[in-house]
């Protein structure tokens, strides 16, 4: 089949309208041999019929193999290096009592960015001390909350995050272990890095500003120095972009050696996944061995011990174990002029949720890819938009992907790849309800997260009588 | 003072930083005589004490005031016009029963997009007979329930939606009013405006399909056909677009004449607003003459009668009239790099809200201002960038102003023009709560939605212990 002319040029026609490609899909994705896509084994039709749509699914098989997996590469990585590693889990990708519990049995540690993020890992147990804290504005409430319950490491953001952690520290009574996030000026992008002397943007403080700082930090009693971090990006997919921001901080690590130790070095997160099969994220071990090979190789040629080291994945470890599942609404074929003589055409496929619990297109232009979750059909594959209920044209779920020519109202269409930033950031703008989060496990589906309903939506409406 | 170079090009450094002007701020918006901005007659460091930050606050007056004067100018316009008008203020933008309430006691009727934004209407007290429900995927239980209530009219946007609200009125024994929504091929952008057969978009029927979708609904004993509907875009600041878009959907409502009455004719809504002093939209009264003023010639011209007109306005008005009040936390002088010698410094100052109660930044680059509502200072303006608290370096809330170089942690900020669409798109990002709104009055408020707590935060979490 040739390809639509309204497609983006990285989409090709699918052979098979029906696969799900592995790379792409939750580990446990299957088809059926009736058609439909089970999850962990359970069916999506069954799905639907239990907890309605649209739904968020996710695979806690796959959230637990791949923070074992993520864990496992940077421990041999750092093995080899002759050092350690603590890989934590970025709550804010995907955050419920459930999922902490999934990442800290793996063996992970959490970082949280708020006090709602930090109740949710306390509330699922995990131990305080495996809990980071972040943000470029953490409240006094917030940071005076992290040092009570005995937060692991607080990363400080700006020189007057210092005193404020330290008084809290103080009045606790506690000495805090703190990081001190640089902004290196390297911000990786999907398949390049920029690299300025400072990043125009609101975290961390700058290269030159550093060596000052830790001295302040060092001179509170009440704060332990413990390193330094960055973070240079999301959806990563190449490996310069961390080893130039390694190197950087590297020098600036090996100069506050003098005055003290500095036993870790935090690197942060940002590693790719694919949304579509045009992405080709790099394998985690090879990331790994890269960045943990060129940390040791500076820290050799700088003649300092290798520090320990901390990453913090989230999208990774999320984002492709999770799926939306949709019903789809109405179809609309629309012709859109190429030139003054030809015309191609576009399916739009409306479905029952849309911006509202999937920001990622209207925030980002993010890609994704879709499938017929309840049937296989092999009808002509046709371009499709998926755009969602909302009063908004920008309204989109998926841009472009191509199905089965008679996919029709009633099919649920899954999206995958939506385990990270999606119900994080979901609203409920025009009133639409939250979706609930289904986990599914051998062949058993329980929420995790309860889906919103009317009343949750005019609940705080003062104007409402319950 | 010299502008800074980082500074977009429409931005200029104000004469006076403390000056609240008047196209953007609410009509009650004053410096009092000790620096302090109030709004509605009551202090924001007074809201900010009794109901914390961040916080929205809405000038009910002035909502009401909009309202009423948006309603005159149509009202006018079509009265010179021999016709009348009908105006629905467009829920989407910012609906609580309260605004609902306003809106309904200035005369205007009220459109809806969801079963939730309908909820609220009716909760509101509001006739249903004055309600429209709008919508490319209405779900079947949202079609029966609009019949159900008996609302006013149902704007079908697609054709499989006719059989859909013809079976639902017969089922409840009624005649439902409907209109027709026509992608029209008009997208008006702020200062211009496409032209196309059909845009490429999910909204609306084609022209061409017109005859033949009214002659389907006017088969339906269930359906009363009303007119045509069409919107061409938001935030639009010129009239051309509108009148394009008049012209071609009369051309085919002249046609519709012959098959039966064509009583009513949409255009819907998008007139922009000031959020920044750079905008500048034009008056509700010229617009209103000249859209009203275009239609009555074209019907002249066709010799048909001038069908009662329709409008859809939302952000009109409430956006002006709400502002969103936050804490500033912490700041950061950054030096960015211009070129190899020179570098310029922007001030990032963050709040203690962000992305998560104003998504248009993130969403569409919106362009805000922001003044200092605690105090006024005599300090010479420096760039700031108002950026949020969230774990992301796009949480911006004000891209780009001017506040007094004096600006520090404990300060009151404000940003004016945050009435429409934040609230409405708010989320929980990193577990942020949503701040409650509050709406001013003659010196007195009172909250019209109340604010999130952490346990409404973890209230869906099923590993949550109540």
């Amino acid at each position: 089949m040739v390809s639509n002319p309204l497609a983006p040029s990285w989409l090709t026609v699918p052979a098979d309208a029906n696969e799900l490609p592995a790379r792409v899909w939750p580990a446990t994705a299957r088809r059926d041999d009736d058609g439909v896509v089970a999850i962990g084994g359970v069916r999506l039709t069954d799905l639907a019929a239990e907890f309605g749509t649209p739904l968020y699914v996710i695979d806690e098989a796959d959230v637990r193999a791949r923070a074992s997996r993520t864990l496992a590469a940077f421990a041999a990585a750092a093995r080899a290096a002759g050092t350690t590693a603590t890989v934590y889990y970025a709550g804010k990708a995907f955050l419920s009592t459930e999922v902490a519990r999934w990442v800290a049995e793996a063996g992970l540690n959490i970082d949280t960015c708020s006090a709602g993020e930090l109740a949710v890992a306390l509330a699922a147990g995990v131990d305080a001390a495996r809990l980071g804290l972040h943000g470029n504005n953490k409240s006094l409430a917030e940071i005076d909350r992290a040092v009570a319950v005995g937060l692991g490491t607080i990363v400080i953001d700006s020189e007057q995050e210092i005193a404020r952690v330290a008084d809290a520290a103080a009045r606790h009574g506690r000495r805090q272990r703190v990081r001190l996030r640089v902004n290196s000026g390297v911000h990786a992008h999907t398949h390049e890095f920029l690299a300025t002397a400072r990043e125009d943007q609101k975290f961390g403080i700058p290269l030159g500003d550093v060596e000052r700082l830790v001295a302040e930090i060092r001179g509170h009693e009440s704060l332990e120095f413990v390193g330094l971090h960055c973070h240079i990006g999301s959806q990563i997919f190449g490996v310069g972009g961390f080893g130039e921001s390694a190197s950087r901080l590297l020098e600036v690590h090996a100069r506050l050696l003098a005055g003290g130790p500095v036993p870790e070095l935090n690197l942060g997160g940002g590693f790719g996944i694919a949304y579509t099969v045009a992405d080709d994220p790099t394998d985690i071990e090879v990331l790994a061995e890269h960045i943990v090979g060129t940390v040791a190789a500076q820290c050799a040629a700088r003649g300092i011990p290798v520090p320990h080291l901390a990453f913090e994945p989230g999208r990774s470890i999320v984002g492709g174990a999770g799926v939306s599942l949709y019903e789809l609404g109405t179809t609309k074929p629309v012709e859109v002029s190429l030139d003054d003589e030809t015309a191609a055409t576009r399916l739009y496929a409306s479905v029952d949720g849309g911006m509202s619990d999937n920001a990622r297109y209207a925030l980002y232009q993010a890609a994704y890819s879709v499938r017929l979750a309840s049937r296989a059909s092999a009808a002509e594959p046709v371009l499709v938009r998926i755009a969602g209920k909302h009063c908004e044209s920008g309204d989109i779920v998926v841009d472009a992907d191509y199905l089965p020519g008679d996919v029709a109202p009633g099919d649920l269409l899954a999206v995958p790849a939506t385990g990270a930033y999606c119900w994080s950031l979901s609203s409920r703008y025009n009133y639409l309800p939250r979706p609930a989060v289904v986990a599914v496990r051998d062949g058993a589906a329980r929420v995790i997260v309860r889906g919103e309903t009317e009343e949750d939506l005019l609940s705080h409406d003062t104007g409402v009588t319950p």
